[in-house]
């Protein structure tokens, strides 16, 4: 618990998984005084009251930010750069903006862009919590989903020119439980092609690679494997295309990875495919050893 | 409960995760009178009674099938074959023998080649439990492994003539909890090298795939896709060189499918990304409401 709030008015722009989570989480640390969520439709705004994500909703996301100070990006990431090209002139000089977005390099250039004229001193930091799941909806909020999660913050000193806001936001991050690492927006944009967008797109061609009569004997195994791949479609478009530069190399890493392993097979080299499962298995069991 | 046990004396050579539990299962429901473990160390028979899971142990074989009604190959996928070549000509003629393997043709056509000699009324059905996790060795067993899994028989009459074997082996994995369907060696291996070889070596493919520095944020999702690549490397290799035919197809049909999603990323096609990962989203749900 802490004795100081952080924030006095917080204002969470989509209030769903994320965002709900993010303001359970804020209320059950004393984080903000006031949390307000902003959404598209009045029965998720009820939905996020109801289950304590917020204190307060609106549709009206101009209103709501003109005294907040803090402003949560938790929409979609294709809607995002937008969104905070709309609401930043619309804050007050002291205001703090972040977003929890799959990509960093998209929001950061497109905010960058717009302190390119006038902010009156709001300072924006992009970050991405590494949580959630494949189900959506401030339903399946939890204040602890941050706890021991990874939470990666991209500073910038063209929107943030004395780090400020990424001071700030790492304490809001940290008071939740998270881990917090800095690094650029390219390199997030990379690594996370790697850990999460290629599995994505691999776990969806798996799927649409196998018959349905094998679908029909699928086992655990198989379900855990493909498991991303009940995610929301349209959310993973937008993060596939906002990323695809970096995806596109995943993927050409990982087909050269097939290829190595599939010649193997073909040759029935033991050896080989023996090395090659036993280096999976090395550095998989490697980052269990030592969770984040 | 069974009122009558199916054998006097059950034989499992190889009492680790999946002949453990099938040996604890079937003291459970009381289906044999006496279970005998056949290891390689004395120390893993050991563990074996410990858990339950055989009531008696020994290192020979040879003497152990021979007033067995049931015998149970529940080794290595690459050693199977050949134990049943050894141990076929010791058995009693009225006795059941089965496997418990990942890949059905390669023991099945073993098995029928031994029988074209003399087998004096031994009979064999291939089986495969489709139970089991990346854990080994009988301190995992568990009596309910196979509650609700579906078990894979493969009946030949080339080595079961009047498919006798079948009905006995059947009836076993019924009364423990599987629901057992049939089909040939063939269609088993097909179906397995989709739905469980593949996902195997694609996790793997996976894992390599990706740099250091992105495996050390690696959260829940990529975990969960590539948890089967923390299977034991040397029976993965048995099962790939096992199955080499099949799982070929299967990798070919799942690089069509990766580069259809590459290049779909690659000249930024929304509605075709949209596409491949909603058909994904459907075919996996779709086994997931109807859990077998």
């Amino acid at each position: 618990m802490n004795t100081m709030p952080l924030f006095d008015k917080a204002v969470i722009i989509g209030p769903g998984l994320i965002g709900g989570s993010l303001g359970l989480a804020m209320k059950a640390e004393s984080l903000a005084d006031h949390v307000v969520g902003v959404g598209r439709r009045q029965c998720s705004l009820d939905a996020a009251i109801r289950v304590g994500a917020i204190d307060e909703g609106t549709l009206d996301a101009n209103v709501a930010v003109g005294d907040a100070d803090l402003v949560v990006l938790a929409t979609a990431v294709g809607l995002a750069p937008r969104q905070a090209a709309d609401l930043l002139p619309r804050m007050r000089s002291s205001a703090v903006v972040t977003d929890v977005g799959s990509v960093k390099r998209s929001i950061c250039d497109a905010v960058a862009e717009c302190f390119k004229d006038a902010t009156k001193g709001v300072c924006f930091v992009g970050g991405h919590p590494l949580a959630g799941s494949e189900q959506r909806g401030v339903e399946a909020a939890r204040a602890d989903l941050f706890r021991e999660a990874i939470c990666i913050l991209t500073p910038d000193r063209r929107t943030d020119p004395e780090l400020k806001a990424a001071r700030t936001v790492r304490s809001l991050w940290e008071a939740v439980g998270s881990r917090v690492l800095e690094m650029t927006p390219e390199r997030h944009d990379r690594l996370l092609a790697q850990v999460s967008h290629l599995p994505h797109v691999v776990a969806a061609a798996l799927v649409n690679a196998i018959s349905d009569e094998a679908l029909e004997i699928a086992g655990r195994g198989f379900l855990d494997t493909t498991r991303v791949a009940s995610g929301d479609a349209g959310l993973w478009v937008d993060i596939c295309l906002a990323n695809q530069q970096q995806l596109s190399l995943a993927l050409r890493a990982f087909s050269d990875e097939t290829r190595t392993l599939a010649d193997a097979v073909d040759r029935g080299d033991a050896d080989a495919i023996r090395r090659l499962l036993e280096d999976a298995r090395t550095r998989r069991n490697a980052c269990l050893g030592d969770p984040p």
